[in-house]
């Protein structure tokens, strides 16, 4: 095998679906000394994430934590957590990642009613409260927050409270949501939100922050049909929170570093704060759009913020426009994902990349790549 | 919650059984800039991050990748990737690591035939043979190469040339082993093993580099009961090596940067340079331990250069020991896992601290604490 070189990646503005650019100081954060994962200074650690965590996810009761696993851990560890085999899931999917719940949801043996809406439009509460009713022995009502795929957020804090005086459990995917637009664990009434670090709360990708109510943390405790291992919440939180002797496996140390810096970072800024950066950086981004004539994928009054779905105008090559804008401009821009879906672009402003500046440079490089005859399409 | 400080750890030598103290360089690595998981110059970094673990790993059939999780994780995924549910297992074990492969394969569903040998006594082959000899129908052989717990190194080579001609699989837990003593999966007929990056590979912890014969792609093929998603290695290798189109999961981009540089330094070296690095060092720290009358707890001839566990001696307070070594050396060294087994230590010398000044190091600072009167138990 020859010698390879060093990776030396060329540089790029991420304004795609994530991960997102990173702050310099959250990579060197990277850098500090590296601890045992038994080290009585990186439970510490663990302790401040922990809370930062809690906090984050507006959860004050619960516990939160992270896994040492992506967004998609996260979603299995939640599925195996509150249902068995057997049992009835009801899944909420308009897209990519709803799909996504219930695919893993079969997984686990479970018996899946699926709720759908077309893309770009919203799961309607109604229809999960519904499908409730004519299943009432489900354990779970599983809903996307923010569906990275089509741009478009469900309303978690309705359904929460249609499901506050049932039995079903709440779980709901933070992927995209968490650190960019509200959530509020406690006061929706979540029982178990899973994350990633790489999107709104701007730390490179690898792990994946979860919250658990306590209901949801007793289901855990009854459940007969144990997890997969590296999945098992008990054993993980037995780690995290309880201590000492409950070696579980070693975590990703300088992840957790990273995770700390973006969470302190995330809290110094305030959550309001973000939550309207993130807000101001998509209106500017969608006036710019509209005001080229562009068709934007979600129904009106369900446009996430941080992710934003373009059409691809007719006659022209989405692939080409987005290699061009890689070229050009080093800038990354999202595809539909495995080519489902309709023809779009998807564009992400989120963590560091939130700003009136990263939404005119995405426009700007639209503006410049479509007036290059060689993204149209061949006619 | 009150502002919280940026992490800054105290440094540590890491002489323990793991991570190891990572090189600047593989720190310095994730320096370089983000790039998306999709983004065609990260799946040329993964095609050089395969190709090299396949050389690690001296795999020049199959398919060899990491996955985003801990070396669990790849215990986790070899388990359901190769064993069904009703299926058997036969595990060798003789410590806490072969015990967890016992755990993880029951919690697969499989029926598991233990094959036990004593803490410090290595799995003796022919008792696995055996055990096949009587379950015929068993799926896999499973063993730890090098168990953490105990120091002690299983002889793969033999019992991966007993298994040649059954239809057995055979998996093998190498976390410590790679990159520290030989692996040679093809020679040797691994049809799956499991790594992590923090011990020899000397990269942080946070991924599991692991291999596949082709016959155990075959049987993932064939397999009728699917595997977690997050460790669908079919999908995985879809992913990895395939594509466009095969999205699975945002991989942890940085995390593979590190163990891209980590891979490269190895392989700078030399897999034969490196081995005996690795068994010099254990080679002068086992003599100076001897020297001093200190027992071992593995068995001659099946000690690992790069963990030794050492008996505390009768009157000693091993854990007032292990603080002092860090509170006055700054030096970790390893306690019995989750207090199970014999009252020993576990001294590692793994990746950059695999030399002589690191085993002269330790042994000295144990000489320096074990002359402190405050660490004799209280009689």
């Amino acid at each position: 095998m020859p010698e390879l070189n060093i990776v030396n990646p060329t540089p790029r503005r991420l304004f795609g679906p994530g991960p997102t650019n990173v702050a310099p100081e959250i990579v060197d954060a990277m850098r500090a000394s590296l601890l045992g994962h038994l080290d009585s200074e990186f439970h510490a650690i663990l302790d401040e994430v922990s809370s930062m965590l809690g906090t984050v996810y507006q959860r004050h009761s619960g516990v939160s934590l992270a896994l040492s696993a992506t967004g998609t851990g996260g979603l299995e560890a939640g599925l195996a957590a509150l249902v068995e085999p057997g049992e009835t899931a009801i899944v909420g999917t308009a897209g990519f990642f709803g799909d996504r719940i219930v695919e893993l949801a079969r997984r686990r043996g479970a018996d899946v009613v699926e709720v759908r809406a077309a893309p770009g439009r919203h799961v309607p509460t109604e229809a999960l409260v519904d499908a409730l009713g004519r299943n009432p022995q489900a354990k779970v009502v599983a809903v996307v927050h923010a569906d990275t795929s089509t741009g478009v957020r469900n309303p978690v804090e309705e359904l929460g409270a249609e499901l506050r005086d049932t039995d079903a459990m709440l779980l709901v995917d933070c992927v995209t949501s968490l650190g960019g637009i509200e959530v509020d664990a406690d006061d929706w009434g979540i029982d178990y939100a899973f994350s990633c670090t790489q999107k709104c709360l701007g730390a490179p990708p690898g792990m994946s922050p979860i919250t658990l109510s306590d209901r949801a943390r007793q289901r855990i405790r009854d459940c007969r049909r144990e997890p997969p291992f590296y999945f098992d919440l008990e054993l993980l939180e037995r780690y995290w929170v309880d201590r000492p002797a409950a070696y579980h496996h070693t975590l990703p140390v300088l992840a957790v570093y990273a995770l700390h810096a973006a969470l302190r970072s995330v809290l110094g800024e305030g959550l309001p704060q973000r939550w309207e950066r993130h807000a101001a950086a998509g209106a500017h981004l969608r006036s710019a759009l509209h005001e080229r004539g562009f068709e934007l994928l979600a129904e009106p009054g369900y446009q996430l913020p941080q992710l934003t779905a373009i059409r691809v105008p007719e006659g022209i090559d989405g692939r080409a426009v987005q290699a061009r804008l890689l070229e050009r401009h080093g800038i990354e821009i999202g595809a539909p994902l495995n080519g489902a879906g309709p023809a779009i672009w998807r564009i992400g402003l989120m963590g560091v990349n939130a700003t009136i500046e990263c939404a005119e440079t995405v426009v700007a490089a639209l503006d410049d790549v479509l007036d290059d005859e060689r993204v149209r399409v061949a006619a």
